[in-house]
């Protein structure tokens, strides 16, 4: 039995639908960021980090998006998450993927955590009026270069879906229309038709 | 026929150590990052992104250091680099390379590149002026709970192993002692006696 902890609309919202989509037998757990439960001595048993998504399995506790989301590609083969027997295809899979996590949830994060990274409120309030200028930026390669259409990665629903759908879910509090992208928000529209989507954002967004 | 393009000292030296390590039939063509040549309409052709590392290969180009690094694992499979029959260990691999590029080198990047994310030369030296605090922390993380022992993944030498010596090299230049961190420093010892490393790293250092 896998157990997920998450917390609404965090970053773990993909890994969050690819268990659904995956047809795992799983529970889902939410942290209440606003009490500040990641912090817990608790939860940092269990992740050193202090953050989510966190994947509790029969082996140990897996982190970090992409990592998780390529175990459960594997480990549900059947539902045909990723092109696990092309190396290529798969690498351009995780480079999408790792472009999300490193450069536009990084982005996105200058906004409500600015103080990873300075502590004066008046670099905080730099960083948050540069968010929405970095947000179009990325979502304007993610648009124009990165997006296969009508997937990510083309005519195959792949992990890669659930992680664009998750940090496009941002940019209207960022400050930026997601219609700026028109493919990017027909994903967002087909994305949201999907069952097993409905099912997980209903709890994040209720 | 593998064409690496990469920057000295920048985090391209992982995937230049990992196409050394696996024997790989490469060339790699440094761009000079002092001109701007990762910004030049002819490198922009070739990776949109603007930045290294970027893997040119028969079908395509590649970018993103974890995607990379999994996909030369893959494609040179008996240099046994990835435990790549193992979707669990092969996870917790990938958390700790995504873990590298999405917090650890952006702590690092708020040194020089702090005006992606704030406009004012105020604000970029509050960032600066915490990347050492930061980097420790990200360090301290490592050592105590990351770093398995000798390599990253214990017993196995892979290619974390490869990204923790190139972001280990940052350390003194943010300020912060590699003997800070004796396991870490281990590894660094044990990475600069490895021929593959020596090679590599006499092209980025010199």
């Amino acid at each position: 039995m896998l157990e997920l902890f998450y917390g609404r609309r965090t970053c773990a919202l993909a890994s969050h639908i690819v268990l659904e989509a995956a047809g795992a037998d799983y529970t889902a757990t939410a942290l209440d960021f606003g009490a500040g439960q990641q912090r817990s001595a608790a939860f940092l048993a269990l992740n050193p980090k202090g953050r989510v998504p966190a994947l509790r399995t029969e082996r140990g506790v897996l982190t970090e998006t992409p990592a998780i989301l390529l175990y459960l590609a594997q480990r549900f083969a059947p539902a045909q998450l990723a092109p696990l027997d092309d190396p290529f295809e798969l690498a351009q899979l995780q480079a999408f993927n790792s472009y999300l996590c490193s450069t536009v949830h990084v982005a996105h994060a200058h906004k409500l955590r600015g103080a990873r990274w300075a502590d004066d409120e008046a670099a905080q309030q730099s960083m948050r009026a540069k968010v929405a200028q970095n947000m179009t930026e990325c979502f304007t390669l993610i648009e124009r270069e990165l997006l296969r259409g009508p997937w990510v990665m083309g005519e195959t629903f792949s992990i890669a879906d659930p992680y664009l759908f998750t940090l496009t879910t941002w940019l209207p509090g960022d400050g930026v229309p997601i219609e700026t992208f028109p493919a990017v928000a027909d994903h967002h529209r087909r994305m949201l038709e999907r069952p097993e989507v409905q099912r997980v954002w209903a709890l994040h967004a209720g």
